[in-house]
């Protein structure tokens, strides 16, 4: 076996073994094959795919390449959620707290925002103190004592991973089905879950763009926790525009605070709910997702998930002062308002645009590297289909960085698209798949 | 522009621009985009072609990313000839000194032969003390001197193509239109000439097995020498047996010269004065390829091409009384003859497998360390459509190991096949093309 021949048969068309991918992504992450084989299969799966088989062995091979963690020393289910990105989206510091307080376990491996989508560590880590580098102990140790944890990979997770997509960053191979769900799947089935709700976005400020391509994908991720002998359910939803008002990493924690105690924010908690209740299906605690979203309400109603999500943030060391009176946190240094000059119907929100404005603000990254400003971002009032008058504040933008405002302004002013003409509101739950 | 963009660019099969492909190459052979990237660009390219235009691109920046000879002191045409390789092919040491003969300059930059297909070089130093490493005052000197010069490329052609080739070896990539393309257009541009007839080859021993992949290897190639000003023939020639009967370096020596001296070698010389006598038209010595053929065999009959072959290896320093008496060269240690066991017609010959029974016998190169001993090969009798009789000899085998005569034997018994019915010949000339 070696890499020359694996490469032509993909290239090819011709369909690899469990053995062939297992010696390419093992001799990869040794160091035995170089990055400019890699790349040239890396290209050659982007054209020609892989088939379902192909996937999971390749999530297998990603897998255990690294630690997989055993969770089965604790009681009860263990499902996670896990969304494909987006702008505004903070469902996971909801709903945890929200499935924890059902009985479900959520052990949560998350990741950073990059580019135009936010990051669930990065929003997490704006609340002062809070820890998510937890060793594998203390990983183990929150789940038992709160029934959630919300953390970051360590190097140990998944490794083949981290080579792989610095690699496909740099070679124009990031947008490959096959890739994508290696990629995904391999870091969920790490974390030793039961269960797996997944949220594929689609639509201007998602990763995939058209409905038929996040359906794609999403049938791509089922298959393969179907081939672990996983449960799991994708929900394919809107991302169009913002999910709630608030983008940028303390202005989430804000929103998901205030939704954890009860406001109504109509597209986030729907989103939200529907989310919740497919995993406290799965985790068995409602017997469609239907009830589970009904059980989900409740968990809200009765202060029950507020106080989970207090439980998880004293554990994991952050200062829940600042949740429990959200005025103390430190303010951005400036902050301009954006006012409608006409009247007329929200259209069509240029979602991506309204991401990358948050991060030229502070609130993101366009590398690896760049810093994060917790207290930067926007809140962005109208949504599609809703009336906007003249003189109405369209959003807010906060930062300390006074030289972007007059041209983030004019970016988000650019990225609206107002219609005289009623319109319709768009549905925010796509479609289920199993 | 980026390295990625351009990467992206191809994957999604947009069209490249010239400063586009010349950038890429440039910082490339600078060592400024490292291989991963590239290597990801020759899949994207493998997959998504490249448009006449950006093969023009890829082949003009392969070409000054070394020197470019410029024969321009040198009085009258200069027409040179392209073989995509074959099992027998020494087609060039008996056109070039036809053509030269004739009145054509020859300026002749050969390869070495790699896996089954022999190289010019290789057959060349087969000649005791012939020298292929000319500098360019002495490749100048030479031609100018006797109207050919057959040399191998210095570090300085082409150094683009040494780069891409070796990386291209490695990652699945050699069988892209464009890309072999630019390798051979941009190798041939470099050595100063006006004309170019190709040789393409099809069948069981080329690199392109089917007629049709031939044609548009051709077309590609002939597109580009266009773009370039050059006259052009295509002519895309049969290689499902060997080309005569000699394969193996001396061996085929022997047979150009038996070929220069007169002998009638039929499939051998038929290719070959088609070959010549398109050089002899481009290079404005006939006004049409017919006549140059005629002028082509007048060469041979006259005797000039022989003397100008003697003259050529003196002025290359080789030891040319081996050439003016065969017998003086040093015979290969073991031989053997495959006895035809029936009678039958020779119907089809696995010509890869003859190709790689030579190698295996000596005559050639699995890799580019490895060492040819020149005595080793075989010489191969039937032709298909030939009736063979039980008893005849069917190929005799040369070679200092003795180890692989056995293996060799069985090999080259199981790439024929014989029928007991009439079998038609393969046409030799399939098309040509311009």
């Amino acid at each position: 076996m070696n890499a020359i021949e694996i490469i032509k048969k993909k290239r090819d068309n011709q369909k690899l073994t469990t053995d062939e991918i297992q010696f390419l992504i093992k001799s990869y992450t040794k160091g035995e094959i170089p990055d400019y084989q890699f790349s040239a299969f890396l290209m050659a799966t982007y054209f020609n795919g892989m088939s379902v088989d192909e996937t999971a062995a390749l999530t297998n091979a990603m897998l255990y390449s690294g630690t997989v963690i055993n969770l089965d020393t604790i009681s009860g289910a263990k499902v996670d959620k896990h969304s494909t990105g987006g702008v505004g989206d903070k469902t996971s510091l909801i709903l945890a707290p929200i499935v924890a307080a059902a009985g479900v376990n959520v052990p949560m491996i998350s990741g950073r925002g990059l580019g135009h989508t936010g990051g669930t560590l990065d929003k997490l880590e704006a609340i002062t103190g809070f820890r998510t580098d937890l060793n594998l102990t203390r990983y183990k140790n929150v789940i038992k004592k709160c029934g959630a944890v919300l953390v970051g990979q360590t190097k140990n997770i998944v490794p083949a991973d981290k080579l792989m997509y610095a690699l496909r960053d740099v070679t124009a191979t990031i947008e490959s089905i096959p890739l994508i769900t290696g990629s995904i799947m391999s870091k969920k089935l790490a974390e030793g879950i039961d269960g797996l709700v997944l949220d594929i976005k689609t639509g201007s400020g998602a990763f995939m763009k058209e409905l038929k391509d996040a359906k794609v994908l999403a049938k791509s991720l089922i298959n393969t926790a179907k081939a672990f002998d996983k449960k799991v359910i994708g929900i394919i939803t809107d991302m169009n525009q913002p999910l709630g008002n608030n983008i940028g990493n303390w202005l989430e924690v804000v929103e998901s605070v205030e939704a954890l105690q009860g406001k109504d924010i109509p597209d986030l908690m729907t989103v939200t709910h529907k989310l919740s209740g497919a995993m406290i299906y799965l985790g068995g605690k409602a017997t469609s997702i239907n009830e589970g979203v009904e059980i989900s309400k409740e968990m809200i109603k009765n202060g029950k998930a507020f106080d989970k999500f207090i439980e998880i943030v004293k554990l994991q060391k952050g200062d829940t002062s600042l949740l429990t009176d959200l005025s103390k946190y430190p303010k951005s240094k400036y902050s301009e308002k954006i006012i409608a000059t006409k009247t007329g119907y929200l259209k069509e929100v240029d979602n991506y645009e309204i991401g990358m404005s948050a991060l030229q603000l502070g609130a993101g990254r366009l590398t690896k590297d760049d810093i994060i400003e917790p207290k930067a971002g926007i809140i962005f009032n109208p949504k599609i289909g809703e009336r906007v008058k003249k003189g109405d504040v369209i959003a807010e933008l906060f930062t300390d960085k006074k030289r972007e405002l007059d041209s983030v302004k004019m970016r988000v002013e650019k990225a609206l698209r107002f219609s005289s003409r009623k319109v319709e509101k768009p549905k925010l739950i796509k479609t289920i798949l199993r």
